[in-house]
């Protein structure tokens, strides 16, 4: 159980890759949109045969509920550095995810030329709580067992119903049994953490990605990567969501940005 | 000649819509960025039958030259709420951009519920200068006479070769000739400045697109949109561009994130 052995597909011809939607990567019944997403985009780069996501964007049309998926892949244009594909992943008869995304090869990384940022500062991973300890009832959803979070202390408070008041979560992430990082682990890492926002509203279940974005910077150096994650603006029915990601070189690996629908506009089933 | 009448097109059956990229949308031949997106999604609006862009995402094939234009557009999913449509606009046999994008209704704004941000602090419009007007050869590309475009002084150094060292720019933005602001204006409004980056390295040339995203987040009040652009990663090869406009309401009305190809990996080609 790991997230390459679980996003293991099939080419089955005509840009089809059959696959299945594993159990066990849900929060409360429906899977975690990072792991959708390295999903597909691992039939996408198998589909245009390039070697990492550049930027990839996603359309969350349907819960991803376990079982067999199916993704239909399209090579839209292959040009010398990036090649462009647009796919859609069903399940159960249903369009789950849409997505389209430029691919390459990450791997001639320059110095960077500008940065007006920085890593997140973090007190180290063992000081940091795992997500199922920082809360009361020490419960933590299926997802949370296939990655390794540790949550920012002054960022945690969510979790017991102290939000910070600040929307921001910072901490670490590595994968769980030492499996490797890959450019496609950080299509998950970029969906992985509880919604920034938690922090100044308390959760309120189910929160739906409309859309995601990631642009990947680099492929990881081994070791826990750094993260943080804010909102800043909840507004005419809906909110964003960024992130960094740094990685234990202290580079910038990627960037998200996902809009999500305001709980004051979900429906009232949890 | 206006934005409504230059996104013109016709539907002619299963998702087909013939159009045209109109001269004089250009930067030194190539049609600007945010004009393609307008384009584009009016057609992905009338496949799907909404009113609103959003969330929508572009991938940037090749250059897009002035003349006929054809958009195939697919609906992946029409929901209650939001429209998936997925469309390829092509001209002259090429692929120019790739969209995906959820369309729906912009008019029922909230109030805001949390911001963690202002518009930005901008003199009057009067006093800011248009491009033409801060560069020393008093010239604009064609694209500047298509939108009337006010820099904030502190920001137009670039211009006259004097880079603030900040990749910031803010300004003023509306249509010429008092047309009025759509929700398809927002999108040419996201990618109308030069790139903020010049701030820091003077103008190159051509900066590639690789990708954007769009976010709508209500349609705006007549006036003038306040704008801020700003890069904070140069590094990979690639930086992002992201954008924050403002309506005359003081309400955020859109949200945007580029990414490009760093100049170093520009060809020489100008």
């Amino acid at each position: 159980m790991s997230l390459d052995s679980d996003t293991t597909l099939s080419a089955v011809g005509d840009g089809r890759f059959e696959t299945e939607i594993v159990d066990g990567w849900d929060i409360r019944g429906n899977a975690n949109g990072g792991y959708l997403l390295a999903l597909i985009a691992r039939a996408m780069l198998a589909d245009c045969a390039r070697r990492d996501p550049v930027t990839i964007s996603a359309h969350y049309l349907s819960p991803g509920r376990p079982g067999p998926a199916l993704v239909q892949s399209q090579v839209v244009r292959s040009g010398r550095r990036f090649a462009t594909v647009s796919a859609t992943l069903e399940s159960d008869g249903r369009p789950v995810i849409q997505a389209l995304g430029s691919f390459g090869d990450l791997a001639p990384i320059s110095e960077p030329v500008h940065i007006d940022s920085a890593p997140p500062e973090l007190p180290a991973p063992e000081t940091c709580g795992r997500y199922a300890e920082v809360r009361p009832d020490g419960q933590a959803n299926a997802f949370m067992q296939r990655v390794d979070l540790r949550l920012h202390p002054d960022d945690a408070g969510f979790a017991r119903g102290e939000p910070s008041g600040e929307a921001k979560i910072r901490g670490w992430f590595r994968l769980p049994d030492g499996e490797p990082l890959s450019s496609l682990s950080l299509l998950l890492a970029v969906d992985s953490f509880p919604p920034a926002f938690f922090n100044v509203k308390p959760p309120q279940g189910w929160i739906p990605t409309i859309e995601l974005t990631a642009h990947l910077r680099g492929r990881p150096a081994p070791g826990w990567l750094r993260c943080a994650f804010s909102t800043r603006f909840v507004t005419g029915g809906f909110f964003e969501e960024d992130s960094e990601i740094w990685d234990s070189s202290g580079r910038l690996v990627a960037q998200s940005r996902q809009l999500a629908l305001a709980p004051r506009d979900q429906p009232d089933t949890p």
